[in-house]
């Protein structure tokens, strides 16, 4: 039996960096102190979710966040998914990046959002991440003692091919910082963690902020874990909270043999 | 504006072929008596779905089934999407077969479903449909004067690879005759259908038979339609019904140039 605990941390994101940073680190020991294996953050935890703030609080890796995510790491003996913050790169490029570490406190991946997010919804959310950020151009998939992880960054999870690849590269749970808002969140936030869960037969974590009234971008909140059948095990409501849940392996391995849906999927038509 | 109207027909199947063909035919009068364009009949409408049935009920092409389903669309101007009926072909092959005809009468499209149903879930449903059918190796998209439409049959819908095939190939609804059971019916159907109408930004919708507690396979009924949103517009209880919806291809529009996923859709990583 490979059961372990993850922990999604729907941290309330601020003005301030350096609270953020604090918030998230009290976060991260609640957490393991309830012995969560892998500690996952939301989207932009360091860094409000709008275009004019991520120049300022972009860091070259490795950076303050980083610094602070490897030490607990090492000193609670736990993964981190550190959610993303703007990273620079020596061009001056910014990406949305997902920095994670293992219980050594070593970055042992690094994922940068690769789907950019440019819509505008009537009536609704406007957004352009194209206009401050550049994209990402690989898969992230790591090794735990568990079973393999792969991290996709909000937007990545709205395109089906993605969630596969990472899949048909052995991961078994695919853990996503995510930040949708007022329209999209309803509309789409637990359909599409679903059936990811189901088409894949993985575990799905999408790890949000906590909803913020005052901020220019309104996260949706609901953090949440949904099994390979596709049921929700775990669910945040909007506020600051840690949500917790159990991942078995054995559990998805015997729903692969029942519906075995990879072995039934076929490229040749 | 490019609107039309679909009916779904959720039939009721039984032992006797010629009454299941008695009614769906009373069924295609009263659904394009409603103004229907486009009339669905679900999966295996003609015959009980049962490896032991499909052999006996099997027809060449053109057969009984396929000549009334023609006669039918000549004279009530409609299209249909006739569900799926077990077709044999010259060398003794059985399969799970979807007969599409134009207003005019016309054979224009015929779906062999790809994927066979082959699945035993624990205290739950036992099927192995390839004990007795071959499957098909081409995906099916037909025109109509409103917009391409592709088809599906029920566990084709459960590999997002297909639909986003036929959407790639312009299909703007995807038609899937279906015959989800109790079992994986309340767990993912709605699930499935909704995320495939969001992904690929395409009108979905599923015919299904009407749930009869007295077949070998009850099946979960619900036929429905969802919008490019991922919104029903239309379903079903689980009894004999016919259900209707609008499909506005211009609303279908709207939603791709709001949230671009098609364009943003990446291949390279």
């Amino acid at each position: 039996m490979k059961k372990f605990k993850i922990a999604l941390l729907q941290s309330r994101v601020k003005e301030d960096k350096e609270e953020n940073l604090k918030n998230a680190s009290d976060m991260i020991y609640n957490a393991a102190m309830g012995n969560a294996d892998i500690i996952v953050l939301p989207e932009m935890f360091n860094c409000p979710y709008a275009n004019s703030f991520f120049a300022g609080y972009a860091e070259k890796y490795p950076g303050t966040t980083a610094e602070i995510l490897s030490e607990l790491s090492k000193k609670l003996s736990v993964y981190i998914v550190g959610g993303s913050i703007p990273e620079i790169d020596d061009e001056g490029r910014i990406y949305n990046t997902s920095l994670i570490f293992n219980r050594n406190g070593s970055l042992i991946a690094k994922h940068r959002k690769i789907h950019l997010f440019d819509v505008c919804i009537e009536n609704g959310i406007c957004f352009k991440e194209s206009d401050v950020l550049s994209a990402g151009k690989r898969i992230t998939v790591f090794e735990t003692e568990f079973c393999k992880a792969g991290v996709a960054i909000c937007y990545d999870i709205r395109f089906p091919e993605l969630i596969r690849k990472m899949t048909l590269a052995g991961a078994e749970i695919i853990i996503v910082p995510a930040a949708f808002n007022m329209t999209t969140g309803p509309a789409h936030w637990h359909v599409t963690a679903r059936a990811r869960a189901i088409d894949n037969q993985v575990y799905i974590a999408l790890a949000s902020p906590a909803r913020n009234h005052k901020s220019p971008y309104i996260v949706y909140g609901h953090s949440l874990v949904v099994n390979p059948w596709g049921k929700i095990i775990s669910e945040a409501s909007t506020g600051r909270q840690i949500i917790f849940a159990e991942i078995d392996t054995d559990y998805l391995e015997k729903i692969r043999q029942q519906l075995p849906l990879l072995m039934h999927r076929r490229t040749d038509y």
